[in-house]
Formats: structure tokens, sequence, C-alpha cells
């Protein structure tokens, strides 16, 4: 029997996305759960390390938005051919987390002064990864790695628009190969599928917002 | 022909030390080549993505401690026996990522006002992840997963001491499960042959200082 996945997360297309385009890829039935803010101080301690994402297979839980990817990556079809090719994906993976914690860090500091020092940072910091990302999809052929499509390229994709939200400015002016990338992963059929029918993703600060939704392929 | 390893890093047992253990682990001859902060700049633009640990294996290079350390552990039989078991190691290395940086970040804060806000964050912040962690090895029999050596535990182990150092005290008092596992990762004969014979790895910040060391095994 096939497992049974349920997702809990945000109603936000931030960490919890990848997993979320990585269900839809694989035309697997799954359960959506998405939570405001509010809720989610009330089911945090219920969480195993007081964060989500979090994926139920079956009767198991897991954490860790990469883990979590890599994992169902490999269910799905699209880890690497190989080990060296796998080293290639978690590479950019991990690439991807040092650019868009930049961006995490320096909106959520709280402290002015040293939210402007980090800002300054940001404007060298940014071109600094969009350039190595560009230039790795400029080496692989349209994609992140070996020219073709692999996990990789959806954890790149599926978050980018709430880290582009974040930073206030769409960050992939001038750079026309990884708004290629984006237009590839989100064309994908099953994808573009999925994309049509999810929420908004903007709901998540009301209270009481709390929904479950049901994907069937 | 087996191939040739060689890593770059700094003179200190921080992120790249995993891979040195790993390397170790393995009986594995490889290259050890040490930074000292100010050699760190003149070398900084020749590295992929500007940053280091990086491992040169044969003629391909790359970056990123924990992709690489997961290869590695594939080579040298520390992986987990299935992807489920995969999924627990990767959730428990990312979850150790969430915790060392807590203290990385509020160690390294320049301004004195967020320092401090974080370092009444850390208080709460490092029993919290300790706690889980010494949970995840009660339920794993002594190890992060499932009851051996996996690399999880190499890769909680190897830079530990740096943290503690950072953070500036040994945090891991009153946790004995954690403790008996930093004995047994260094208690291996390959790793506590390689930890005998290993720098102090504290002339990092002399600017003249760069060595190279090849180990035999």
């Amino acid at each position: 029997m096939a497992p049974k996945y349920i997702l809990h997360y945000f109603d936000l297309t931030a960490l919890g996305e990848p997993i979320r385009y990585l269900l839809s890829y694989g035309n697997i039935n799954w359960e959506d759960n998405r939570y405001s803010a509010a809720q989610w101080e009330t089911i945090k301690s219920t969480m195993p390390y007081g964060q989500m994402p979090v994926l139920h297979i079956d009767d198991k839980i897991f954490a860790q938005s990469s883990a979590i990817s890599r994992y169902l990556a490999k269910r799905v079809g699209l880890s690497g051919k190989d080990d060296l090719e796998n080293l290639q994906i978690d590479q950019a993976v991990d690439l991807y987390h040092d650019f868009r914690q930049k961006i995490s860090e320096w909106y959520y500091d709280p402290i002015p002064e040293s939210k402007a020092a980090k800002e300054v940072l940001l404007k060298e910091q940014v071109p600094f990864y969009l350039n190595k990302f560009q230039q790795i999809v400029k080496e692989n052929k349209g994609f992140l790695v070996n020219g073709k499509l692999t996990w990789a390229d959806i954890y790149f994709v599926a978050p980018l628009k709430y880290f582009k939200d974040l930073y206030g400015r769409d960050f992939l002016e001038g750079y026309p190969l990884l708004q290629e990338l984006v237009k590839k992963v989100e064309s994908t059929p099953a994808i573009a599928k999925y994309i049509a029918k999810r929420p908004v993703g903007d709901r998540w600060r009301d209270p009481d917002f709390k929904y479950t939704l049901k994907y069937h392929f």
C-alpha cells in the first residue's frame, strides 16, 4: 500500500513549499495542513523540534525541509543518477540555504542598527549568490545539475517568490537563466496543476485560519 | 585507482572537521591543507563559492560541509541502511546546523545591542536543542540514529569543541548521553589516531601560517 503523507506547515510558500512541489510532481496523494501564526503557537509543542515543516509518513514524523525533500526526491525520481551527482545537488541546495538565510536574517532582525548593517552587506551578497547560481545554470545547460531537472531546481524555485517578497523587489532581474529555470520548473505539468489549485498563501497571520487540503492525483 | 582527496580549510576544528573525521575513519589517504585567516583572504577568490571547506576529488572541486560529508559517509560505510534511515540522519544533521548557527550568530555579532538580545535567547535555545539531542540519543540506544554509528554522530561530535569554545563553557554538562556519544566517536580507532596526530587548531589567525599534512593510512 502507498504510504500516507501528511504535511504540516504555515500557509506560506517558504521552506515547506519544495515539499509540496515534490509531492505534486510525484502525483502522490497527500494532505496539506496549513496553519496560521496563532494556531502555530498552540501546536508548536506537539511538533518534534518545535518547528515546521513537518511530514508524517504513515505513523512516523520527520522535520527539516531539505532532509524531507531529499527523501521525497528519491521517491519521485528527482535524485541524482549517482553519488557524485547527488553531491552536486546537495551542494546547490546548501548554497541556496546560505543565500536565503542572508535575506531572512536581515528581514527578521528586530534591532534597527543591526538590520541597517546587514542591509549594507546584503547589497553585495544578493548579487554574489545570484551570479554564482547563474554561472552554475550556464555550466549545467539550463539546470542546477547536469542539464536535467533534479530536486535542486525544485528546491531553488519553490520558495523563491517568498524570499523575493521579503527582499522587496524581484532580485532575478538581470538573471535571465535563473528566470528561465523558474519557468521550466513551474510549467512542469504536475507542478503547474498544483500551483493553479494552491491557496494564495498570504493568510497565515490570520489567527483563526486553518485548513487541510487533500490533493488526489 | 583510488580517487585523490585534497581538503582546503582553516586550521580550525569547525565545519571542515567532520570531513577530516570521515576521511580518517575510512583510512583514506588525503591531503589536509590548513590556512590562516590572512592566507584565506588571498585564496578566497579561487574557491568556487568564496568559502571553505572545499574538497578536491581528483580534478573536481566541491564545497559545503554537509554535502561533502554525506558523500564521504557513503564511501566509508557510515550512511543509513535505507532511505528512511538516511532521512533520520539528515534530520539530525540539519537540527545540529540550527543549533550551531544560534551560537555562531551570537558569537560573531558585531553590534553589542544585537548580541545582548541574542544572548538572552541563547540561554533558552542551547538547553532546548541539547535536550532534544539527548532525547534522540536516548531513543536511539546511544547514537543519533538507530543504535549504531552513522555520519550524523561524526557530524555532531567533530566540530563540537569549537562551538563549546565559542560559547565559552562546556554546554554538555548535565547531558551524560551526549558526553558518552563524544567518547564513542573519538575513541573509534581510526579517528583516535587522527586526533592524536592533528595540529592544535588554534593558529589560524597567524598571518604566515599555512601547511599541508598528508595522512597515509
